[in-house]
């Protein structure tokens, strides 16, 4: 499949290298290819910049945010919350319509320092704000619960955990199972409709919490029934 | 111990039962005994009255509010999130003091029907609340994050589920970390002090949704890691 991955980041990082190492076509959105590559300081958590990671994933193709979403079947957002909905508005709605747009970034606003707050409330959410911007896009909200390199290996947890999936459309959702079990993901529960994307971004006080109890981002919710 | 659960619900009869059952000296509170004891409709969940709850409970104790923590190390506060800053200004402050104050409601806002949505954002929590309400109280956010059964019967689950606790005094954290052990709870995570309670409560709006896809309020949370 021909996936965008909107985002230069760890998160996005993460996505475009397992994706292209299970076989898929990708190609990594940002606002300025050239600049993207010329930035040599490393990333808000200490990570390496896009171009050395670039440097050892170069079959993943590099484009501006629209000229990536528009050869792709399915568009995945991997910038962060504040950045969302003007990444997709550079995007564009044309290239988005029909398609596939699978969100994982949480409102999360840093402007009061960590750990950072959620830009909604229970009464919305980012994943419906991308509904309500880009009503022919089919929004499928999932992987904004766990951290990037549980998301792509969730084995490495040693145990099954779960993800979530909310959107409207159900055959967009089983688009997006079907990657998340070739991740390795075995226990996704589709929760509804977009709106219920309100639950899975309401998990981001606890994540960040427990985050810094157990001194790591590496764990992840299971859903014990 | 002598322990008084204020309100006289599923949530309340669950624990004092279990509570009871355990050895503790119980007495629930309401806010007028003799009305409770002649109210004989049922529960908003269908659950019996009290009345007849308490015919096969007559060891527990029922009393005001007031006498009821006054005669208590332990307050129990499981009356509706609503409810709670009234139910426990009942009870007094005076009768609070220097007590652990074990909060296991949700402050969840039914007037626009369900699912709820919270009545506080993620920069406040009903458990900060009322350590600011009660100063001299020692609160202590725990077992909002689950069922009634589930609270103080986990094992019923037949695997292992997490459980968490948000306060800011050591031994009162203790005290609660012990009787949820006793209950058979085998991971609680202290989250650290009454703050991270915008973490536990924060946890509804994806608990409420998967009550809708589960069919069921029988399940429960687990931390792998």
């Amino acid at each position: 499949m021909n996936i965008a991955v909107l985002g230069t980041g760890m998160v996005g990082q993460a996505l475009a290298g397992r994706l292209h190492e299970l076989g898929h076509s990708v190609v990594v959105g940002t606002r300025d290819p050239q600049a993207t590559l010329a930035r040599t300081e490393p990333g808000p958590m200490g990570n390496p910049p896009f171009s050395a990671w670039h440097s050892t994933h170069s079959s993943v193709g590099l484009a501006t945010f629209a000229d990536a979403a528009a050869g792709a079947d399915l568009v995945v957002n991997a910038s962060s919350g504040a950045a969302t909905l003007d990444v997709l508005g550079s995007a564009g709605s044309d290239n988005l319509a029909g398609k596939v747009l699978l969100d994982i970034a949480n409102p999360l606003d840093f402007s009061a320092g960590f750990p950072p707050t959620l830009s909604v409330k229970d009464t919305d959410s980012l994943g419906e704000q991308l509904q309500r911007a880009f009503p022919k896009a089919k929004v499928v909200k999932a992987l904004n619960t766990l951290t990037a390199s549980l998301m792509v290996e969730p084995k490495s947890l040693g145990e099954s955990s779960t993800v979530f999936v909310s959107g409207e459309d159900s055959a967009a959702k089983a688009m997006v199972v079907e990657l998340l079990e070739s991740f390795g993901h075995d226990d996704v529960i589709d929760l509804g409709g977009i709106e219920t994307a309100r639950g899975t971004e309401m998990l981001l006080p606890i994540w960040l919490r427990l985050m810094g109890t157990l001194g790591t981002g590496h764990f992840n919710f299971k859903v014990v029934r």
